[in-house]
């Protein structure tokens, strides 16, 4: 009874620590980057829902931009439509300079740049993302935007 | 009568297992929010030495405040010291909000909000903290502030 414990034990601790190997770093990080190319191409022909498949579809989603904090996908996905309600003003998004950290199997950190092309202004800034590992992929859970 | 024996070893597994996490959870909380509680009792004792004691001290560290980045723990004492360069301009530090979500055993999140009480003005903003369990205690390793 002990023993098969301790097998078991093992088994689960020998598990986890195969999962930390390098190959499963890179596809996480790969994971992580291809839901961000996802994000920019939709921004990028307009699509805000379909930029909002990135994140996690939940009231305990994250959104901290500046000094103000939205809980939950909804609220955000509103905050996006309202303060773009126009094509122009979507402009063109760049992520870039994307340093991704692998925090666990399911867990990593995006820090990057983001940048605006639009007509008039180029607003530009920095992010922190944390991604977790759903059901339904990697989803941004946390977003910390300056 | 091997799947009984099977399922009750689950069964016990899972609940140390639970039992172990809610506890786990807890015991990190408590020691986030006292290295914090360490942060600004040092901050409103003019020692900045003592409040950077709260970051991972590497290269590594990461440290992102509105459009800009500084990387490594003595570029980000370096920056502190000089935006901070007297006891007057330092105030009094009040961290209030704190939302902290463990990720694992050895990682968490806090989400909260800072405020300086000095004479003059009254900057406040939020913060996303992401620390890690080092072999010296939990640091902080990626500081994200607007």
């Amino acid at each position: 009874m002990k023993i098969l414990l301790a097998s078991l034990l093992l088994f689960i601790f020998m598990t986890a620590v195969s999962a930390q190997s390098a190959r499963q770093r890179a596809a996480i990080e790969s994971d992580v980057r291809a839901v961000m190319n996802e994000q920019s191409a939709a921004w990028n022909r307009g699509d805000i829902e379909g930029f909002m498949r990135g994140y996690w579809n939940s009231a305990d989603l994250v959104f901290v931009s500046g000094d103000n904090v939205t809980r939950g996908w909804q609220p955000t996905l509103d905050r996006y439509k309202k303060s773009y309600d126009s094509r122009a003003k979507m402009g063109t998004l760049t992520f870039s300079g994307l340093d991704v950290r692998v925090i666990s199997t399911d867990a990593a950190v995006v820090l990057g740049s983001w940048a605006l092309d639009r007509e008039g202004d180029k607003p530009k800034g920095k992010f922190t993302l944390i991604f977790r590992k759903m059901k339904e992929g990697w989803r941004i859970v946390h977003d910390h935007t300056s």
